[in-house]
């Protein structure tokens, strides 16, 4: 029996003190000039957005227990990206970190199967053979530990993602201004959409919970919903929370404690570009800087939550 | 500058007469022996997922204007599989058939830019530029006509998929019986969940109009909800609906007339177990009994509408 992915992710933020993750969103325009790609067709690209990748993740891993790669970055570029994007996968476990890929996938029963065999257990193989009994590049038989998707189709593209020691977090609220439309409108329950979609998720968990007391199914909740959260918390008391929105979009410390429950638990901070460009414009010491940025945001949420 | 994905996909329904489509959703466990592979790593799988594709795309060209690619069916072999995904798209246009690819991304700014120029605008290369150019395979620069995207996020999620003369089509209303548990949700306003959205797709849509009144902006709305039909018409009167459902899930030729406007136009209908695994135990003819499937599902939706 594997060890559950909210247990294991618990473990990891004990370990390095801090509930934070970096996310992963290279683009070409913002690398810095010593791994920019000299062509742009898509193995280039792809080999320099990997290559950035996991210099950053070198840079971050002291300070944070996860990363979170963004798919859409690496599948920009089809197969070449996915290959490359697989890598980083690897890179990050090799350097001791939990990979929640931000994929968004949002569909049903086999449908929702195969997403989750390609995630979670690519080619169908026992994920207890080393991938030395295989010909294969290092990244192809990475298991990503948990990935972000979709609420609106309920139940039936939830659960196929539920499993095997691998993790989900289900969009609930989300960080961008758009999203309230739909997400703040208010239901004859009284209740808001995002609420209802809170109410499922945390129903949907009960299935599927760790040792620790957290479920195996997480919820993505917007550090920029900040009147929010403390209402989707008391929705979701065993949720684990993946929250996007700090830095670069606009979220500090005084937004994020809600998220949390009283002890401390229960919440993954995300920041993304404010950390991974965060080297000024002489570039020499990018990667320093990029440490610098992932330690001081590991702090701040400490305190922020101590 | 470039036709109008909804003008295009028009066109193509009058010339073959029938407002259907066939989905491409193939599975290892389902193939003739013929195809089937004799590996299972990566590449042997995906490929016999392409050959079983491409040869289902020439048995059912004569009769349908589109096919709908299951993206995940291909993805869940990583790498591999979008590689041989591309081909199939590849083969699907040289057979003169309007690609949709269902991938039912979800994200938003520049993360769904991404996606868009994955699908759109592979390397960001210029479109009129042929394939003779580049030293690349025969996928690598097709670019996917229309995808399947999610409404949660709002406009943010919806916009940056609507241009350069390709389509989207939103879920506004999905076929799965767990759908229901948020999509038919009553809000404060008297409408439902889905209601909301579907007001929220016509009113994104009326940004990209085609020439012949339909909007480049499409709908997903399963045909299993015969009854919310008439009512997410009315909400949506310049929306294409992509309409899933027939054949394996259970709808019917009874289920699909409220999908359309009183002139037939404003609908295409998607079947896909039923069409492309509908070959009997001897499989010899296997690719004779899918045509046969597809003339007899084209002919039962036009008499449907007629």
């Amino acid at each position: 029996m594997p060890e559950h992915f909210s247990d294991r992710l618990l473990k990891a933020v004990e370990r390095t003190g801090s509930p934070v993750c970096v996310g992963i969103d290279p683009v070409l325009e913002r690398l810095p000039d010593s791994v920019a790609p000299h062509d742009d067709d898509a193995l280039e690209a792809s080999a320099a957005l990997m290559e950035f990748s996991c210099r950053v993740i070198s840079a971050v891993a002291e300070f944070v227990p996860a990363v979170k790669i963004q798919a859409a970055c690496f599948e920009r570029y089809r197969a070449e990206g996915v290959a490359m994007m697989y890598d980083v996968v690897h890179h990050a476990h090799e350097a001791g970190l939990i990979v929640i890929l931000d994929a968004k996938r949002g569909d049903i029963g086999i449908t929702a199967e195969h997403y989750a065999d390609g995630f979670f257990n690519p080619l169908g193989l026992d994920p207890l053979q080393t991938r030395d009994d295989f010909e294969l590049d290092a990244g192809e038989l990475e298991l990503i530990d948990a990935v972000t998707i979709h609420s609106y189709l309920g139940a039936d593209g939830i659960e196929p993602f539920c499993r095997n020691g691998r993790g989900a977090f289900a969009l609930v609220r989300t960080s961008n201004p758009a999203g309230d439309l739909l997400q703040a409108a208010k239901l004859e329950s009284g209740r808001t959409v995002a609420q209802h979609v809170a109410a499922m998720v945390a129903d949907l968990g009960r299935a599927c919970m760790g040792t620790q007391g957290y479920s195996n199914l997480g919820a993505v909740v917007g550090a920029t919903k900040r009147a929010e959260a403390a209402d989707l918390r008391a929705l979701m008391p065993d949720t684990l929370f993946l929250v996007p929105g700090y830095g670069a979009q606009g979220a500090g410390p005084d937004d994020i404690g809600d998220c949390f429950n009283s002890d401390g638990r229960g919440a993954l901070i995300t920041a993304s570009r404010s950390i991974i460009y965060a080297f000024d414009d002489d570039q020499r010491e990018w990667e320093s800087d990029v440490a610098a940025a992932a330690r001081q945001f590991a702090r701040e949420v400490r305190q922020a939550i101590a």
